[in-house]
């Protein structure tokens, strides 16, 4: 939305509002079931009668044919066009485990591998270890490295053989491509600078790399390291800012809240499972203007291809569907961030159904049967791009202003 | 689609994709035809039969409310942006019947027309002579003018009183309007340049009529020219480095040709008629990841106003669809690129239907029971423009990777 009008329109008060965003919600029809997708053939009596009392549609979730992320997804949904504020993993990442980012650091995704002799991968994941042996050897990592030269040195760990880096320094630049060959039996590729701040990166990186070496070389399975996803804080207006919304995220999944730190959103990062996010929805809830609530399962199930496993986890969201509607929100809108179809096995370009529902009925209600994809062909909302779905949310709430006399 | 997207997200390899358009396969409903579309009325069941197993969607030629040429209509499909990149029809029509241009040229389209004693037009066609009279003329033309100053004229007869002349040469401008008065009984407009190029090119074209009229003073009916659409070649980035195709274009009109051969793909300029397409489809068509098949008679019917012909041809298009499916294209997409409704006679800015079929269902199976407008408005693509066409059928090949983390 044009932003000299959203900030000409907005309004200091209106309803609060909930965003359930149930990730890789939507699909597409499934041969091999009957043709329906999981959300058709799930049993979900609770969404299906909000959606009657709902304006029903469908959101492109970036643009036409494109398969987003979740965090592209996730911009667009926030009313962040995720064309224009590309936010490296890195980033993502470092945020979603916690760690607190400054303008010009440079972050990065780090895999603990299995090396050979030679120096060749043979397992980009060093055989999966577990999430405390990563914690172990990122301690160990932190107790020998600090800095390189000028440059400070941040490890944290996080699940299994992952961890975050970040060179904290004057005049990095993070315009650099992976070192992950991406397979086995390949040498781990040398850090390149792609501009003439990224090669002081580089250079830096390199440094880096081969301490670490030297630190993990008697470790039988985490005996090299492979980074990933180099990225700088990209800026962004406050969510807070920009809508005027005091906002809380809840998800349980770090990439999530690493979008919703970036955006200012206030981020437990205590949660761990869509239970804690719905008890820390009832406990903090009404302190919040707006409440996004991540539920990650449809598009685990989605990735996986397990149908029957979407349709359950679908199911559970839906029996959880009438204590959310206790709490009171005026606006209450559920959708997922991009497709996930159990057919692809992997997010899609396809469109996500969306409802919006409003207590006062402002939002519209098109007395349609059911949701999901097929029935939000038939709603009042059209089909509209995911980045339009704020402006929507704050006008059903009513906090939006007549443009212009 | 943004291009720096598009480049971070494209594959090299994919799916084979077939666009088949049926040149204004779309209309409106008909009044005097149980207020049907052709479409609707025609008898079509190898079309829907495959709707059933496709996205169905509605198309936006290229912006609501504008009829567009074939040209821009095209351009759009094609993914390129027709309002930022318009080609003039001296282009199209040069490059259609094979003229090869260089940047600088300036190409116009020409008639030969009938001038009265005093050079008022009395027959803007010179009584539609034959093609062969317009080749004899054309061959007149340039034993006599090879040349005006330094600046090279080249000539091309094509159907009937048409024929192409190029100005070859340093410094020329093609911001000319047209000299045809587009009525009987005007004089030809003077040729005038709109800025300082043009000006030059102004100049060397009336030197040029003015050598025409005396070479042709004698003939009976073609005794004078009027030149139209003067155009230079625009820069446009080829189809196959945008998107990494080997393509092929299969249209036996000029202008289709034209627009093909702009974009760099291969177009075999021998094909007069619909079996020729085929035939060389089916030769040839396993040696490339794209295949654009044009169908130009629905066209040529809604022009007339032809209904019955529209169905008819319409149904000689659905029982050639069969054997079109057998080639084993990955995606198979049918549209048109603009309406031509019986009932307006014309082009027209209405929503072309969209049928987008993918073998492994990637794209979506709505389950719909016909190929019409009608029917269209409830698939789950929803109304998008042309422009977007591409990136879905790169998206349902498999061509496109995910956006960001």
């Amino acid at each position: 939305m044009n932003r000299r009008v959203l900030k000409e329109v907005l309004k200091e008060q209106g309803g609060r509002i909930l965003l359930l965003v149930a990730d890789g919600l939507g699909g597409v029809p499934h041969p091999e079931h009957d043709g329906k997708t999981a959300l058709e053939a799930a049993h979900t009596p609770h969404l299906d009668e909000l959606a009657g009392q709902s304006a029903l549609g469908l959101t492109i979730p970036v643009a036409r044919g494109i398969t987003p992320g979740s965090g592209p997804a996730h911009l667009a949904l926030f009313g962040y066009d995720p064309v224009e504020h590309e936010i490296g993993r890195g980033v993502l990442e470092a945020y979603g485990i916690g760690m607190e980012l400054r303008p010009g650091d440079v972050a990065a995704r780090g895999n603990f591998a299995t090396l050979d002799a030679e120096g060749r991968v043979v397992d980009r994941r060093a055989g999966r270890i577990s999430s405390e042996e990563c914690k172990r050897l990122v301690d160990k990592l932190r107790a020998h490295i600090r800095r390189i030269e000028d440059v400070e040195i941040l490890l944290e760990p996080g699940k299994e053989h992952r961890f975050v880096v970040v060179f904290r320094g004057e005049g990095l630049g993070a315009n650099l491509p992976d070192t992950d060959p991406q397979k086995e039996g390949a040498f781990p590729l040398e850090p390149q600078g792609l501009d003439f701040k990224s090669r002081e990166t580089a250079r830096v990186v390199k440094a880096f790399l081969k301490k670490a070496r030297e630190v993990l070389k008697d470790e039988p399975k985490a005996n090299g390291i492979l980074l990933r996803g180099f990225a700088s804080l990209p800026k962004l207006e406050s969510f807070e800012k920009r809508y005027r919304l005091r906002a809380l995220a809840l998800a349980s999944y770090p990439m999530y809240r690493g979008v919703t730190r970036l955006l200012g959103m206030e981020t437990p990062l205590s949660l761990k499972t869509f239970d804690d996010e719905l008890a820390y929805l009832r406990e903090h809830g009404a302190e919040y203007d707006f409440v996004y609530l991540h539920y990650k399962d449809p598009d685990k199930m989605g990735e996986d291809g397990n149908f029957p496993g979407k349709v359950q986890k679908i199911e559970e969201l839906d029996a959880r569907l009438p204590e959310i509607l206790q709490l009171g929100f005026d606006v209450v809108a559920v959708t997922g961030d991009h497709p996930t179809p159990c057919l692809l096995k992997s997010h899609s370009w396809h469109l996500n159904p969306f409802l919006l529902h409003s207590r006062n009925g402002y939002a519209g209600m098109d007395g349609l049967p059911a949701f999901n994809e097929r029935v939000c062909r038939q709603g009042s909302l059209g089909v509209f791009p995911s980045l339009e779905v704020m402006p929507l949310l704050l006008a059903a709430a009513g906090r939006l202003k007549k443009f212009g006399a």
